[in-house]
């Protein structure tokens, strides 16, 4: 096992945090400490052992699968037990006591997934549907299952990803649904096209862990939610195979695409999807936005949807992490996220007077797209009536540069004791500044946060007519001893703050283990009856993915 | 009873057929034939007459209820028979023969109609919903009750229609759902919002019954199906209410709203849908062009959508259509669809050398809309590249005017013994051609269109990037003494022919009893399984809608 597995993404990319000097310097300032080194996780796990007897009996019952394609192996298992929260990583750093599947399953082909789900339907071993692993809310938690059932099969998908249909005449492409989302994409440019979705995680995410957690990538608000992505589906349940309706739009009836949409592996696995594709455009322009406050920014984006602009990539910063990343701005730094913002937007700034607390906001449209001038236009011209300015537009293609390197960072402040973790929902345009006003005040005045020592920042991510997507990071150094209560206390805190201004649990990283209780909270009591009613028919055993949402 | 209970609309509206003399003098002609004005519906249906005892048993049952909300009044009972549907009316003109409710619930709170669910449910009686009763495909036969069940109740939704919050913030509307476009319309455009939703129904249906049957309007490759528009909804069932999750694009798990987009009144009745709408376009704009035949027109449609313009009417007519409303066209005419074609466009026909089978294509742009100049530019530049020319755009409006006119005609000519009977489907644009091309051969050698005397024209009214939907319309003599076999002869060829090219069973007519034999051929077995797990769960005693669509 690499010193490392834990980690994310490419070795190569890992940086020390002195490759970050501001930041260091920054935080080491604010909290008055040196960083810690001391801090790493265990080298490896003790996993439990499986008897002969146990692996018999597996391979007897999955017979037809070829024995390559069956793992016991320590480190297969353990590379599949985690997503990439926080709370994932701070339990490897405290020694682990998270459960670990007994065995990893690698199918390539639909048939294979559909006899996995029969056999393991038929002898009550659970499945736990791997795609890339980057989930952040606890969705691969096996917590639950502890001590229970036969056995814990983790089916890793990521070698189930063939192209099966590029349909150029109709702007539709067929995969298998492990593909990465590197993979998908470099299909579809090598013809011309693109899907258009690009979350944080994509180097490392699936098509099918898309479409399960009803994802969203920093250019949705332009190229549509997963849910809008998708023309049809093909499932395999433990009790057989699925297909919806050739189209998304007929009227020929309920349609139970979306049923799968939002199913996080409890209703079966999502093995083929037919997704919408856009040509690929030839370049792109950016708008990039200083306003004064973040009240006088939302606003603004607010009229931009509501007039139908769409721009692919929105992002609003708040006055916090406006100030942020113009701090850490130098040329060395990375992640480099607006970081031209120093040596060219804080002139404007500095010529900005009474600017307390300005807020930039970088917007992108996909050039090639017929109206792109006129919604370049529009928007350009709407900033002045929320009294913000033109700001020097090439930090945009700095922060597309950096734009997946984040969870990077996250790791290297880790290892140095800093507690950081996100959250996201989806709020009515009314609640905006009353939910992030009401973070604020809380957290500089919550324990768990070191008060106003935290880092607190949020931005605007998605915009639809009625509502925003608002994403916050929260940074603030680990509470010794204390780091999983921490993580608790404050995703507790947060969320019922959300949920009190009636935002959505989630927008894009889905329930998980993490959501549940607020997911079981504010869905009505005959909902989850539907749903559990669907779950008992497709999946009459409850092998798939057990305890997770309604279940 | 009135004489004319059973025609469309306004009893103002209606026209004779020498109102339309150039129709006349054409039919006449091509089919060699006086048109008959002798043929009538009965005066009036005797209904099986429910006794006292059973009146009072149920006035028991829905004791809660104020008793003028329960009818058992013939009137009444027969005014919610049918549909509107060729078959509903030569039904009628053939003596009955359908299955009345045995009473009429006229509910105007949810909790009444909770109620009146709940309490139907106990005692085994059918629940009817009943939203404008303008549906096309027999969602409303009873056909397959005649001697089941306790009794069969219809619930009347239209005194059920209270806007109940208009949210301009957020651009959002809630309705009880029984509310009639007009009505809805009317709230909407007073503040300046329209939702845009106008199928050829509009004047007689309900918001409930649009999304109920996954409906789409004149407008809506602008502003979507009813799918697209609806944000959230409540539902009452026979075991209790519910409301789907706050935001339709959350990542909160399986969102429930989907489940009864489609439902067709078998799962409960949705009683408040809170629908996304827009500013009210100030004016329009219009783009007509001809084409030199149905591929090249189809062609350019497709380029348009895939390129992301989105005219919101759009309706290429194929060379038969044109040719017919062509002829029709003269001042006093009615329905005069493109009624000024003869005199303005004409005239570019006869310029247009060779030009055996040119097809007109005309398509509105909401005014107002940021975009509108460049998708008009875009739209107006593409045309000549599938050797379109531009046409005189005051036809556009001509077509604005009748929009909603043409099931007026409709009576007209069944009461001359005509039949006429529309069909749609979405199909891929690649079938399109052969759709068309499969359809003409085929019904110009079948008998029961009397080869090739029928009148077959065709039109796409709603453009997808990957699907047209294709909307038929046949007119042919009556065959008289079999004008019910002649109606389901004729249904099973088109609908066969469309399956056949891997056409919708329908984009948005909707399923009902016409159309449940393809429905159920296409939709995969486990699909059906899952639809009746939830019917089961929600509806135990099978009261909703009984035998419609998977049941």
């Amino acid at each position: 096992m690499q010193r490392n597995w834990w980690k994310w993404g490419d070795p190569n990319e890992i940086k020390h945090i002195n490759d970050y000097p501001k930041l260091k310097d920054m935080v080491e300032e604010r909290w008055k400490m040196r960083l810690r080194e001391d801090f790493f996780p265990p080298k490896t796990f003790e996993l439990p052992t499986i008897s002969e007897k146990k692996k018999n009996l597996i391979k007897d019952i999955f017979a037809s699968l070829h024995p390559k394609k069956i793992s016991f192996n320590e480190d297969d298992r353990l590379a599949v037990s985690l997503g990439k929260s926080y709370y994932d990583v701070i339990r490897i750093f405290n020694g682990g006591g998270f459960v670990s599947p007994d065995m990893v399953i690698t199918p390539n082909t639909h048939e294979e997934i559909q006899y996995v789900l029969s056999q393991a339907s038929e002898n009550n071993i659970y499945i736990i549907p791997f795609g890339g692993g980057t989930n952040v809310v606890g969705a691969l938690s096996l917590d639950n299952l502890a001590g229970k059932g036969e056995a814990i099969c983790t089916i890793d998908l990521r070698k189930y990803k063939k192209l099966i249909q590029l349909d150029e005449e109709h702007l539709t492409a067929t995969f298998e649904t492990g593909i990465l989302g590197p993979e998908l994409e470099k299909i579809l440019n090598a013809k011309g096209y693109t899907l258009g979705h690009f979350p944080q995680s994509f180097e490392y995410s699936t098509l099918g862990g898309w479409i399960v957690t009803r994802g969203a990538g920093q250019e949705s608000t332009y190229y549509g939610k997963m849910e809008d992505l998708i023309e049809r589906i093909k499932v395999a349940t433990p009790i057989g195979t699925l297909e919806s309706n050739t189209f998304s739009h007929d009227a020929s009836g309920i349609n139970v695409l979306p049923f799968f949409v939002g199913s996080e592996g409890t209703l079966g696995i999502v093995t083929e999807a037919t997704v919408k594709i856009k040509k690929l455009p030839k370049n792109y322009r950016w708008i990039v936005a200083l306003f004064p406050n973040f009240q006088q920014g939302s606003k603004y984006l607010k009229e931009l949807s509501q007039s139908g602009v769409k721009p692919s990539v929105v992002r609003l910063s708040d006055a916090n992490e406006t100030s942020l990343f113009s701090k850490m701005a130098t040329s060395h730094d990375q992640p480099g996220l607006l970081s031209d913002l120093k040596k060219e937007a804080q002139k404007f700034i500095l010529q900005w007077k009474n600017l307390t607390e300005p807020c930039v906001c970088i917007m992108r449209f996909p050039q090639g797209e017929f109206s792109v001038s006129s919604q370049i236009i529009f928007a350009k011209d709407l900033i002045g009536k929320y009294d913000g300015m033109v700001a020097p537009n090439t930090i945009g293609d700095k922060w597309a540069e950096s734009r997946f390197k984040l969870p990077y960072l996250r790791d290297t402040l880790v290892e140095h004791s800093i507690y950081i973790d996100t959250m996201e929902t989806l709020v009515q345009w009314k609640d905006v500044q009353k939910l992030h006003q009401a973070l604020t005040k809380e957290l500089n005045k919550f324990p768990a946060f070191n008060k106003n020592k935290g880092i607190f920042i949020a931005h605007i991510s998605h915009i639809y007519p009625n509502a925003a997507c608002m994403y916050f990071t929260l940074i603030t150094p680990m509470l010794k001893g204390r780091e999983i209560e921490q993580w608790q206390e404050l995703k507790e805190l947060v969320t019922n703050i959300i949920v009190q201004y009636n935002g959505s649990v989630s927008h894009h990283h889905s329930v998980g283990a993490d959501h549940q209780k607020w997911y079981k909270l504010f869905t009505d009591a005959l909902t989850l009856d539907i749903l559990k009613s669907i779950k008992n028919k497709l999946d009459p055993k409850g092998i798939m993915n057990p305890g997770k949402l309604f279940s």
